[in-house]
């Protein structure tokens, strides 16, 4: 892809990081914010690829457009952009529906307010129930061998030493652990099993596995 | 842990997949079924340690208790059992909320209707939208080092020309590339970026990265 012109909407951390990245790879960017004017600085960091404007602006601006505002805020940019300013484009979708009033960590806005992991714990309150080996095929559940491996089995359950007995379970057999959480985080898991299947059915391959890479 | 009992709930590929693994690292296991004495068999080729029973049966066997049946069919399976063998045990909750009755791909029946992908699609329905760089942090877009690496990142998106556009951009900034589907798959990778959140929250540590392991 030659010297695309790239419209960012969003000046927070995500949007420069965006902006900052394209810019590296020799393409004209344009990054938008309410008040432009405070992305002057920023925008001539740069170097000539670099402007900032309006939502509007950058909407027009760019052949590829990146939303990267916060997720609360993702329609209002939209919609002071102006619909129109989309037709046809390639829109780069990297929002996420974070609700943070609650504090941290924060939870989703659209879409999840249970979990068959938490159906399960209520119907047995007496059980300390952990959600784990749902995000991978069973054929991989006992030593999972892969180039880069061990794969990673993520975890979530309200009693710290059910969740330690299980991730020894997982090591017994082959995997790393990554622990997220209270059994609500069923809620993150059960769909991570969906992004397994979607993509062995987009494949036609089913031999794949997480893993939480680290510096 | 040393020699404890296992009790599976669910008697089909993951139960037994279970089970062999349990039994292959040295604990006692007991597969559990509606139907138990069609399982005498496969019981018998775990060996001694293999055995079979009603859920009920099954449930009171295990120290651990392992529910891996369908996702449909885990509430039931738990008031066979009964509720009162599972208090202070631990339970492995293997199961996802699976519906299978529009066929492949399935959905899940408990939680996901809508995503901030799907709204902002709909909201710029001539825009060609990419739910992208929503499963890692801003700090890592560019050029991510990892032993290990290159980490994937995951895009849906009705459009595959703007799916081969922004797999191109992903790839020049240095990410492997996982299509999952169209732009309702948004449903699953925001509640991946939680994952990736929560990990961080209880690590401490927030450069870290998901990737595809493949054999």
């Amino acid at each position: 892809m030659q010297n695309a012109k790239i419209g960012i909407l969003g000046s927070g951390d995500v949007g420069k990081s965006f902006a900052r990245a394209f810019a590296a790879v020799g393409h004209d960017v344009m990054i938008g914010s309410r008040t432009p004017e405070k992305l002057a600085d920023f925008a001539a960091e740069l170097g000539e690829r670099g402007h900032c404007g309006t939502f509007e602006e950058t909407a027009k601006f760019g052949d590829i457009i990146v939303l990267a505002t916060l997720g609360t805020a993702a329609e209002e940019a939209l919609r002071m952009a102006g619909v129109a300013s989309f037709d046809g484009k390639v829109v780069i979708d990297a929002t996420n529906p974070l609700d943070f009033s609650g504090g941290m960590p924060p939870k989703l806005f659209v879409g999840h307010t249970d979990s068959l992991g938490e159906r399960v714990q209520r119907q047995i309150p007496a059980a300390r129930v952990v959600k784990a080996f749902n995000t991978a095929g069973n054929g991989l559940f006992y030593k999972p061998q892969f180039q880069g491996g061990p794969p990673d089995m993520f975890i979530a359950g309200n009693d710290a030493g059910a969740k330690k007995i299980v991730a020894q379970i997982c090591e017994a057999f082959g995997w790393g652990v990554i622990d997220v959480g209270g059994i609500e985080s069923s809620r993150h898991l059960e769909p991570m099993c969906l992004v397994w299947v979607l993509h062995g059915a987009l494949s036609g391959s089913w031999t794949h596995a997480f893993k939480m890479l680290h510096r």
